[in-house]
């Protein structure tokens, strides 16, 4: 990767953006990454068009984190993009992409359409985080210290289900090894990302999981959220996080499904599966996608008939 | 450690044991400690005088579990006891430690009471499979195969909780990696450990979240489990494990506790705390104990009067 070395070593305005709708991977990659560039004297603006999800607050250099405004950054040597599959997946990238010389996409999403000038793509890492931190070591030879070291152990964490997903390899075990070694929190992690659940979250989970519905023998579960259901719990879409994996755990599950119609006609739908079956596959079918086992998709029809599309839809694939 | 290679090669008879209620480091130690001694030829008897939890079957050489029987087993050379702070943890131990003539104590808890012929504590260790990778890696140099990797694998999964509790360290990672090398199918241990709950387990989750106590200003959370809940959802105490940790995980509880009354007047205490409270200590208060965030005890009172009395003791640790 001398190319991208060189490239840096050539620039000075950097931005670094990720997908929307920010996840544990794509806000610690973006923020480790940006505090490595700076730590070599690049200028760097680390760009969230989505407001940071509050498990989130607790990571290093958050405070760097900024909405694109185009009279402000009106040109930069390079854009990376992380963790996108699309540069459909970057909220409001157009302008960003138009003043940006030179785009390094870096990936490990099977669905990534290469659409860089530089493509750091590698489907074998768990995570965006994962890359960024063999790009470090090998490629920019950037020392890690404790701040870059938390983000990406925070990215690690998110994408590999605590390295319990099949995307945790050996190399992951081995990357959060070192990182270790340069003196990251792990119970503090532990703290923002899972011990910090609002009572409404978890009564709203009490709730949901008393109301999962079962089709096709019980192979597949399917949950839908109802306004009427968060409001009651005082809960919005976000809290609903992580319940998915609720369903997809039970016994003879291999598929589930959560779904909310977040506008009208508009269903916001995303899948799970253990062992075989590929929500990846699923998801295409509706214009959307992601991993094997993790996918999602918005479906533009009502909620009754978004559900009957993807019971026919999984039903086909068990045949 | 020579002294322990020493005792292995001039010993052939070997009993392996761990402490009642057998959890995923428990029994993987002992399993993986027996595959090891197997394949330099000892005759070992791995011990298990509970049932296996069922979602342990998947261990290999779990058929190599056996009942302590003394007209079978009428001497051993060595007596491995892992995982035990004491003795008295070992379900009908006497016998087995009379007709033993070493005692190898391996353990990780702080409570341990150095019982052993030879000792090998190790309270940085996250888990007692860390301690048996190591002993086999450095003391015995047993080479470690896919079948040890899997179970040793195991236990540092259940006692890390994925690798987020503190007692997780670079070395945890480390062992983790290289266990991984040896074909470990991460997706398979946490398809087994997690991803095959009952619908009922679930459900009963569900029904457990609405109906979390709190005391203390929500500082302490307090979950009773009552055999009228249990049996409308066709489950058993077992089927709540790990629900103390939703009690845990919610913000500004700092002490989690679940109460069990499992025969008149015998209170089952689990308690799990976050940051700095220590439950090991409020615990041993009770005869109880265990690590800082993870402990447990049984009181011999009425479960309204278990239930007082540890307010009451939180409350003073509180102050």
């Amino acid at each position: 990767m001398n190319r991208l070395l060189k490239l840096i070593n050539e620039s000075n305005e950097i931005a670094i953006i990720a997908h929307v709708n920010p996840d544990g991977d794509s806000v610690s990659s973006i923020l480790a990454l940006g505090l490595a560039l700076r730590k070599v004297n690049k200028q760097v603006v680390t760009i969230l068009n989505d407001s940071l999800p509050k498990k989130l607050f607790f990571l290093p250099a958050k405070e760097h984190l900024t909405v694109f405004d185009v009279k402000k950054h009106s040109k930069f040597d390079i854009c990376f993009v992380l963790d996108c599959g699309s540069k459909s997946r970057v909220k409001n990238g157009e302008k960003l992409f138009e003043v940006s010389k030179t785009i390094v996409n870096i990936d490990h999403h099977i669905s990534n359409e290469n659409f860089g000038d530089i493509n750091i793509v590698d489907l074998d890492a768990s995570s965006t985080s994962e890359i960024i931190y063999n790009v470090l070591e090998n490629d920019l030879e950037i020392p890690i210290d404790r701040d870059i070291a938390t983000c990406l152990h925070t990215g690690l964490m998110s994408d590999t289900g605590n390295f319990t997903y099949i995307n945790t390899t050996s190399r992951t075990y081995y990357i959060a090894s070192k990182l270790l070694e340069h003196g990251v929190d792990i119970e503090d992690i532990s703290y923002h990302l899972y011990q910090n659940k609002s009572l409404n979250s978890i009564k709203l989970l009490g709730n949901v999981l008393e109301s999962i519905d079962f089709y096709l023998d019980k192979r597949l579960a399917i949950i839908s959220f109802t306004d009427k259901q968060l409001s009651k719990y005082n809960a919005s879409y976000l809290d609903t996080s992580g319940m998915i994996d609720y369903a997809r755990d039970i016994s003879g599950v291999e598929v589930a499904i959560t779904l909310y119609e977040f506008e009208k006609n508009k269903v916001k739908v995303s899948a799970r599966s253990k062992k075989r079956f590929d929500v990846n596959y699923l998801t295409n079918q509706f214009g959307g996608g992601g991993h094997k086992k993790a996918a999602g998709a918005i479906i533009f029809s009502s909620l009754k008939e978004a559900k009957e599309k993807l019971v026919a839809s999984v039903e086909k694939s068990f045949r």
